[in-house]
């Protein structure tokens, strides 16, 4: 910090190095989306170290001793405006985090988590449990230190303290019931989905689809659903996802020749991560309580565009000739047959590959262990049996001896990240709530989308979820949005509609 | 800096300082290429202010006041090794400029001089000197102030010290004599050279050329060249330039699908800067020592390859071949032709359109005008008037009134870059004396690059110039090189060779 004048408030000083800690985000996020989709690989090993001290460099503007005063200060001079009042909430919980963890002890579990999960990579391949299983403990063991650390701090349990990182304000106590009722409700309503749509044909869609022809559509699909490309790009990378900032919103997808319908799909999930930043308020960006609302929040947003929108039934009607337009007529592309491969549901073991009935499952399980993890009942060691006895009972899968499509398929445990997994679903179920409260506020919505036409939904997403940035905790801007906290049935309900009870 | 353990010395934690500022420069850089390369044009503002916020915090890390009493432990350490003694050199010569110019200045310099570009660029459309001329007059003042200050820490001359802030150890003093004999040479040479070009016909190349077979044909150049592309990028941009880091070299051409010629060279030029980049010395490469020698090397680099190896007959038997090869046949692709196409000489009021033989007149012109800029014999107000006399004495043309094609032609001025110029003509120079040197120690060269293999030469290049990092000043490295300090005549021996006197 800079000695500054009389005239610049505590609540100034602390905006001021916010908005330093923004830019240094920006490059990192500009430099991460190059590593993912045009650094030639030589250039890796560079690029890990730059950014790594770009962190660090982030790291320690919080460690700076006079912040905390000033944040004492500030409290004094913003009790009148709620969006100030917010962003000092969220700069204090950052600095109270930021300060609570060891700085040795960071930086170990940063760079053991980074030999793991390159370990990772190798024995996943080799299917080798045994080797991989000393490494992913020791990655745990730091893991659940840093969490301890941070939970002292934000006086939560160590488990609570994971979740909150990636997702603020969530909580065990949340998700336990909620994960309950979805345990017992699943796998028999999966069994009944199996049964009806074992009779189901469907027309094939092999093909040829050319990439440049692929793209064109991602881009038509993306105008539609309103992305920007005045203020974003698409391109190819090895996994999709949404990178840049809000001003600069990058996805990616990857597309295969012989099939378009996972990739149209891709696109328009980060389609509806990209859009919620790039309607986060503009006035705020460069601050706490400009940015997104954690990951089940974020998620919730994609899989709103994607599950509850662009899977729809109506949404057929508009994929259908675009697919025509961009590929030549071809009878699969009829809308119900689209709306068959796209509903079509088979339990597997690959999470990132399970249908929308299945998936909740998927997390559960990833959920379950975890808990066990930190609450002792599980060790990382029994980590492969306790995986395939759930795998069992919620899917009816067996992975005895399969570790590869089993405990290893993911690289959240090996690279430190426990607590990530419930915002995948959290996101489903808040996804299908917000989009009840949609329909339910603005009559235009449904017909909207049943002509390609966004406006409607996206001007509703803005002004009541996009545009309020971090303003709200995640339970009151859903009580705000839809009436009420989180409830499990809206989901339940969208499942039965879809997938018929 | 970090408090640190006895162990430490005062010299590493110099080093551990200068590492950082490399990791921002990196990121920087790739901002910079993701700038001009990707970007989406309404993400420009926000880039501007991370990009310029992550050069104040740059900055900042050396105004640390117990940086200057880190140099003289140091300077008591290192006395046995020439790299560090260099390296230290530069961390000294890096810290006393920083802290040469009161921070507001600097400020000050960079705000204006960014108005005062974005004024350049409407009006220079608009040809409107007189609205200009107030606005380039502010940016001159300050950028002056600044190399005042500058040259007070360095014990230099105000441009003395604008010259030596791109390419250290340049003087007026080396430069005068040098640009006063090529002043009195060049134009009757042209005059000559102009007779004689008179009969002499050349084949058209006007086609269709499109823009992947280009792109193909570039990549074969580079590969040919020595580029290596796990290391490095090749993409389109608006003007050719080399970016990103030595482990990452990142170089853009543009195309026209009507014609290939100045492609071809742009991509040879680039590719020149792209292997001084990538061969710097790996082990010093964070470090101020590692780095490239300033603008005349590095212009040197490029210029070698561009001018002295890829527009000569011998390269024309390597091109011909590629061109049949990627565009099919033409008989305007036979050696001789291209040839002629690529020695046409032609001066006319452009810079970066000019041929060979009158480029430096261009520069000698602007060198000439900013001399008399900086000793106070012109004013900014007279600037236009200088410019056109000067144009028709050295190059027989009028720019009256055209001020859009005279004195508002470039970017440099505008942006505040002062003492920049002269770097293209001493790069030329620098580089007709180094390939000299190149092919009296070498024998295999000159047929090396008759037959496309660029091996000999890059070897070369790598151990006596591009690996020496910044170890010697300029002239030291040139005398180690090729025995004498910079002499002007190899380049005028190129000139006479090529355009025949």
């Amino acid at each position: 910090m800079k000695s500054t004048a009389d005239s610049v408030t505590a609540y100034q000083q602390l905006e001021a190095l916010f908005t330093r800690l923004y830019h240094l985000a920006h490059v990192d996020a500009i430099c991460s989306w190059d590593e993912a989709v045009k650094m030639p690989r030589g250039g890796g090993s560079a690029r890990a170290k730059a950014v790594a001290d770009l962190r660090v460099i982030s790291h320690e503007l919080l460690l700076n001793d006079s912040l905390m005063p000033l944040v004492e200060q500030a409290e004094k001079d913003v009790y009148q405006d709620p969006w100030q009042m917010a962003n000092l909430a969220w700069m204090k919980r950052r600095l109270l985090t930021a300060r609570s963890v060891p700085s040795r002890l960071t930086a170990r579990l940063s760079e053991r988590a980074m030999v793991c999960e390159q370990a990772w990579r190798q024995m996943r391949q080799d299917n080798d449990w045994q080797a991989f299983r000393p490494k992913l403990k020791e990655t745990f063991l730091l893991a659940r230190e840093v969490v301890e650390y941070k939970g002292q701090a934000l006086g939560l349990s160590a488990y609570d303290a994971a979740l909150d990182e990636f997702s603020p304000g969530l909580s065990q106590s949340i998700i336990d019931p909620i994960f309950g009722h979805l345990a017992e409700f699943l796998p028999p309503f999966l069994t009944r989905v199996r049964q009806r749509q074992a009779g189901i044909e469907r027309a094939p869609l092999e093909g040829h689809y050319p990439v440049d022809k692929q793209y064109a559509l991602s881009k038509a699909l993306m105008r539609c659903i309103g992305f920007d490309f005045e203020h974003g790009r698409l391109d190819v990378s090895h996994h999709p996802f949404c990178g840049g900032v809000s001003e600069d919103v990058r996805i990616t997808t990857r597309f295969d020749e012989k099939a378009f319908l996972s990739s149209v799909m891709a696109v328009c999930h980060e389609t509806g991560h990209a859009m919620y930043e790039r309607q986060l308020p503009e006035q705020w960006v460069s601050q706490p309580v400009g940015q997104a609302l954690g990951m089940a929040m974020h998620e919730s947003q994609s899989l709103l565009i994607e599950m509850q929108v662009c899977r729809s039934a109506e949404f057929m009607e508009v994929l259908s000739p675009l697919l025509a337009h961009h590929f030549g007529e071809n009878e699969g592309f009829e809308p119900q047959n689209l709306y068959q491969h796209y509903c079509h549901v088979s339990p597997g073991l690959i999470r990132v590959d399970a249908d929308e009935v299945s998936y909740p499952l998927h997390i559960i399980l990833r959920y379950e262990l975890e808990r066990a993890l930190f609450d002792g009942s599980l060790a990382v060691d029994d980590l492969a049996e306790a995986w395939d006895d759930k795998m069992q009972s919620y899917l009816g899968l067996s992975t005895t001896g399969d570790f590869r499509n089993g405990v290893m398929q993911d690289v959240h445990w090996p690279s430190g990240a426990f607590g990530y997994f419930p915002a995948y679903t959290l996101g489903a179920m808040i996804a299908a709530q917000c989009y009840q409260s949609a329909m339910r506020q603005v009559s235009g919505i449904q017909q909207g989308v049943a002509k390609g036409d966004f406006t409607p939904l996206m001007r509703w997403l803005r002004d009541n979820i996009h545009a309020k940035g971090s303003l709200l905790p995640f339970q009151a801007l859903l009580q705000e949005v839809s009436g009420e906290a989180l409830n499990v049935n809206y989901f339940i309900d969208h499942l039965k509609a879809r997938y018929g009870d």
